[in-house]
């Protein structure tokens, strides 16, 4: 059973995909709707919805700190978040690489499983391919969600200066484990993904002041905080100071040349609020697991450019990211 | 500009990411829900709802009648329009090979937009990831999709025997076309893939004594039909004179040794129908262009399988495909 590949007949349409589907998929997403296996699922939810879709390539796909399985549902259920949308429905849609093994593949499934349910959220479609001769060397996954729109987070027109920015957890985690996991560093304290759902943060704030929120996943809080002064004409300044990270991760950064403002993050966002409810904002976020390291990193301003205020009291730009600086990162 | 390949940075999340989406997402799927470049789009749609996602796989990526942009937005399209809904909002996730050529990129992305446009439908959100040294030659699509519900065709409770079944169009057409392609060969009339929008069928059907339907891609009408007969303990009944095929298709699965009832179709569903309103279901069927070939092929009865009555008069069960026919069909 260790032993077991994957074979092209699991993505044929035929026997061996109802069984895969039937042994594995519904034993770890079981619910209702996903079980009337039909080509689409039924939803009957009321009121404005947000949708979104993310693949996810991540290589390696188990990691510490999670796998791509439970990355790939709390990617989706985070863009729904940020958005201002409370996660309720996702497909998950996976494709393996002939001759990998079942194990692993389950092990996928039930970590995805795992990571749906403690969001709170149901898997109600989903598909299975299987490709041959590809030269793949583990899975990769989709995931589509749909949310309830509690209050539109996307609208940078609400965006003036003087708001203030909450970053709502350390930064730069899940690039550094991806990278040391990847190059097979061998480091001390292991560093773990920060692969985290998001929703309970925007839950306890009650969407009270908040005005814009955004995870900063590929390219970092650099991109993001670039694609909002883009879209805007505003700028920010943020205090490196109060930019909260862990040791390890700032000395792998250092050690290995990476910019950690620019380094993919799986359990951070970055809010724009209102500044006279910042402090009380700020607290309430502290208040949740994920939102323990919260912390108030700086201002928008009118200047068009994202600039960081260095602990030595100078002042530099924040670009942003040109290539790619971790291929397959999520 | 025709040489341009697909870079790593394209998928970074960074400035070439952004560069993509505005000159070449936009450009071919621009619509005001899409523009505004979120995390999520919003939706604001009322009723209840199907959900369905698939992903595509398919091998060359270009192909007679078709390319895997064009198969991805009418891929799910069929799923919802089979569910018994209107497809109305889709997701389009774009997995590229670094190294691929920017132009075929843009081919298939456009192509995927002007399905959307002939199925009215919005493509409001996606994803685009690199990835490196996989060994994957050409691009990997995933579409989610939203459609407002007409009336449930999905729920097998319904089905009796004595219902009759109409299919749609002819058979193993996409299959054939992709065998032949991949292989190269040399046939006189080059078999064009069935790949097409049903929603018409279902709209002129007015939804009227249809019961039941389903799309006969992977694993063809036989996989269909064994698993309906699976869930309902019901068979069927089929005449395999009266089974719509073009005889360029019939001559090459004879030559491979394909048995066309479990060949790949991707404009070709089979309906089961009220007895009584079959008839008139099948003309309205047959006026527009998606079903001009459809036709009445057989019944449900109460005997648990599926039966093919030959034209010499002898009656051969149909099995579930088991294996993989053809590796990355769709």
């Amino acid at each position: 059973m260790e032993d077991k590949k994957i074979t092209s007949a699991l993505g044929s349409g035929g026997k061996s995909t109802n069984d895969f589907v039937k042994d594995i998929i519904c034993k770890y997403f079981g619910n209702s709707i996903l079980e009337n296996l039909g080509d689409a699922a039924y939803l009957d939810i009321n009121g404005e919805l947000s949708f979104s879709t993310d693949s996810f390539v991540v290589e390696p796909e188990f990691f510490p700190g999670g796998d791509i399985g439970k990355l790939a549902v709390y990617g989706t259920c985070n863009d729904l978040s940020v958005s201002g949308a409370k996660p309720k429905f996702l497909s998950f849609s996976l494709i393996v690489p002939e001759g990998y093994k079942f194990s692993d593949t389950e092990k996928i499934v039930a970590s995805a499983g795992a990571a749906a349910e403690e969001a709170g959220v149901q898997i109600v479609c989903g598909d299975t391919k299987v490709i041959s001769a590809s030269g793949l060397k583990s899975p990769l996954v989709n995931t589509a969600g749909l949310g309830i729109l509690k209050k539109k987070l996307n609208d940078y027109g609400k965006i003036k200066a003087g708001d203030k920015i909450i970053l709502t957890s350390d930064i730069a985690r899940h690039g550094m484990c991806i990278v040391s996991k990847r190059e097979g560093l061998n480091i001390e304290s292991e560093i773990e993904s920060d692969c985290a759902d998001l929703n309970p943060i925007f839950e306890v704030s009650g969407y009270k002041g908040v005005k814009f929120a955004r995870d900063a996943t590929r390219g970092g809080v650099a991109a993001v905080l670039n694609e909002i002064s883009d879209k805007t004409g505003l700028g920010f300044l943020i205090d490196e100071a109060e930019i909260p990270m862990r040791e390890d991760v700032k000395y792998l950064c250092e050690f290995l040349g990476f910019d950690p403002l620019s380094v993919a993050n799986e359990g951070a966002a970055l809010l724009i609020v209102e500044s006279a409810l910042s402090s009380k904002i700020l607290d309430k976020i502290k208040s949740v697991k994920v939102g323990a390291d919260a912390a108030l990193i700086g201002e928008v301003c009118s200047e068009n450019k994202v600039m960081l205020k260095t602990p030595i009291g100078g002042i530099r730009n924040v670009e942003m990211p040109v290539g790619e600086l971790l291929p397959r990162i999520c």
